[in-house]
């Protein structure tokens, strides 16, 4: 058996038990309504001291009385009945855990022992156990999950996520949608007693609906399996990483949260880079690199052409990108040639090309997408709303000015993101008629970021490919 | 005359020409009827060598036909008619010029030369010029405007704007309301032909409506003056800063942008420090941390209290606050005391203090904020949006998280940023309820980077009062 196949069961469990299902208000309790929405009602049972009915189910009162086939267990009782329950599943013959419950090694010596305790049945029941301390996970393939989400994130994409806390899963996953971004597996993993972020990250590299990776990591819970890990996936997918406890109080907090040693920072740095993993340096960059990841072509070079309806959008998206280690190379006589063709005479046919309120706007987007000698475009659209909002009026807002947008862009096979600094309502509106094939950011920087993001992903990638 | 009673007419002009007046699209298209919107059409006057009428109003001919009084011309004529009309106006006895035509200095030789023209111009006739290549200014006191922004931008406000690029200033007008922002005045200064970024400094300084100052650079039109002059402003306001032309390639680009000289960027960055001026390091850190200025009280210390309903987002605002100067201190016994009565066993109290799905949220919110020992409150809010839909059904969010939040906050006379990380539903729908007294940011990171500017400000700020 695979190490993968090992897993499946958490992904696509034949048979389920909910340990400590309630209907009172709180974590857990629209956990049954949603499998059974899901279609995992079949053979879904809910465990309860107090037994009666639940939900129209039947509750049962030991995990021993739950009838086959059932491989996996979600527990959400009070920690202190944690390492009971663990015996109990074990004894049953259950396999497969989720530990949902908090108040093991983040809460302190009392949480510590308990959570020892599961750590031997973990060993004398041969249990494969994620958490505790966590909200499990969401397979968006299949529609199993053990996370309270609203539907709209179980929208099936690309992009799996590794999350070491349970809340921080969550809310991502409540929002990212908004983003363009949509999920294919997630997986939060607390306190991992048992199922680590290297265990996951095999899991996700040879999950076919996984295109890239996202993770939080508070600290590795194995560095050198982890660089060992990291180096392999990233060979075939991007992992966006995004790495707390960075300073001492960093390190405290990560501590108390889910009891995780996080390291020297210096040492996951050049970790990291070693890797070929991509470091987000803020929840800001990881979401945002990851809606260029999710959506882009690689480039095949560092030449960055930037077109811009106003100079100082280009020159702060300029500065991003050359400290970010792209180049913003001179113009070719060709695409000068065909952007000054028709263009008003004030206009400085340069790279970042500043089209200003002249009407080349389209021109010097299709010269750029075209131009053999630039390998990626970042086109910013920075105009007064007063006269976006009569373009808005006329019903379509990208085509004016990017004309066919999606046929040159196809050709192309080059990474494009759009930056759209305006009126909400015209970032909106524009983002919705461009749809989520390509990204619209709001910041200059941060799509120069994201771009140098591709292309640093791209080049260590490949560099790799060559040693080996 | 105080310098700043010079530069008035700019302001509140008795008598406006508008030279070049158009009713064809393009800009300055909508000034007329915005001047007259706005209680500027008793002096209005309307200048194009075509004559007749235009919005109702005559058109006259020539600059010297028009009748007294007048004060101020606005020019928009294309950029090789400017230097006759500006001879024009001087022999008019105009005194005030604000040159929005682009097509300069920053477009090449032909353009330097035009603009050599204007300076001898101005000379000879002693005028004041704003621009050329800028969108001039706009005074939400009295409504006067030469920018065309939307009418929901005109709502005055306590932030003062200096812009060298006109799109830049009139792009971020057009937003900033939707960010709780309000401008008092704001000035775009194109090529600095005349007025420049030390004169709006010292006009905005003695300005009784603006309270903070956002400053939008290419390259210092004189160096040392912008170092005296900050350091004089900053005694009594905030300047926040973004800077481009830090690489050699924005270097290029602000030159063809608006003529600007960049000058090295780490000179820039000991000057800006040394006159206690904040710099932001990007469009976004700027827009961010004026948000915290414009409503938020300066902090005693640099003493911060982080509460979350997320470890991990605590653990995020810790190491970027830490990382930018601030001290996250241990919890006095006394407020310890306060939240753990009533905690649930998990809970640590501490500093990021993580209640996580306790019912302790406003306990410890209360807590920090009256704690002597705590100078600044980031309150941070991330919570699965299917129980956060739940409490937006029954009316109050921010009652439900803070309850009596205003009479707390306004006793306590500290800074608080919240920041909500969550579907965008809740995100509006809270920043709504909390109104704009207290920022709601979606990124704990830059809200702990806008409490350390803050500080940052606060403490450079009394240093060289004291020394002084």
């Amino acid at each position: 058996m695979s190490p993968n196949e090992r897993l499946e069961p958490f992904f696509n469990p034949k048979g389920i038990a909910i340990v400590g299902a309630r209907s009172t208000p709180g974590f857990g309790m629209w956990l049954p309504s949603k499998l059974k929405e899901k279609g995992f009602g079949d053979h879904l049972y809910l465990v309860n001291p107090k037994g009666g009915k639940m939900y129209d189910m039947p509750v049962y009162k030991k995990v021993s009385e739950v009838p086959n086939p059932v491989e996996l267990a979600i527990v959400i009782v009070p920690s202190h009945a944690v390492p009971g329950i663990i015996v109990d599943i074990g004894e049953r013959g259950i396999r497969y855990v989720i530990i949902m419950s908090a108040g093991f090694a983040e809460a302190g010596p009392d949480g510590k022992a308990l959570q020892d305790e599961i750590q031997t049945a973990k060993v004398k029941y041969g249990l494969r156990i994620i958490g505790p301390n966590c909200i499990g996970l969401v397979n968006n393939e299949n529609g199993f999950t053990t996370a309270e989400t609203i539907d709209e994130a179980t929208f099936p994409g690309n992009l799996g996520i590794i999350a070491q806390s349970g809340v921080f899963g969550n809310v991502l996953l409540d929002g990212l949608y908004q983003k363009g971004l949509y999920v294919s597996k997630a997986v939060t993993l607390g306190n991992r007693i048992d199922v680590n972020e290297s265990d996951v990250l095999n899991y996700l590299h040879k999950d076919p609906t996984t295109d890239l990776i996202m993770m939080y990591l508070e600290g590795a819970s194995d560095g050198r399996l982890l660089t060992r890990t990291l180096k392999n996936v990233t060979r075939d997918k991007p992992v966006l990483v995004l790495k707390s406890g960075r300073t001492d109080e960093g390190k405290a907090a990560t501590c108390s949260h889910t009891g995780s040693m996080s390291g020297e920072d210096h040492l996951y740095e050049s970790m990291l880079a070693q890797t070929g993993a991509t470091r987000a340096d803020s929840l800001e960059e990881l979401i945002q690199f990851a809606r260029a990841f999710a959506t882009q072509p690689l480039p095949r070079g560092n030449r960055l052409g930037i077109l811009t309806s106003s100079g100082s959008m280009g020159t702060l998206a300029t500065d991003a990108a050359i400290q970010s280690g792209l180049k913003i190379p001179l113009l070719s006589e060709n695409t000068i040639h065909k952007v000054k063709d028709g263009a008003p005479e004030w206009m400085n046919v340069k790279n970042p090309l500043d089209v200003g309120p002249s009407d080349q706007y389209l021109k010097g987007f299709t010269a750029l997408m075209k131009d053999p000698e630039i390998d990626m475009v970042i086109s910013i659209i920075a105009s007064p709303f007063l006269f976006l909002r009569e373009y808005m009026k006329t019903g379509s807002s990208a085509h004016r000015w990017f004309g066919d947008l999606s046929t040159i862009y196809k050709q192309a096979g080059k990474p494009l993101l759009i930056c759209v600094v305006s009126n909400s309502e015209f970032v909106d509106y524009f983002a919705k008629d461009v749809g989520n094939k390509i990204p619209v950011f709001n910041s200059p920087e941060m799509a120069a970021k994201a771009m140098a993001a591709l292309w640093q992903y791209k080049y260590r990638r490949d560099k790799r490919r060559t040693e080996a």
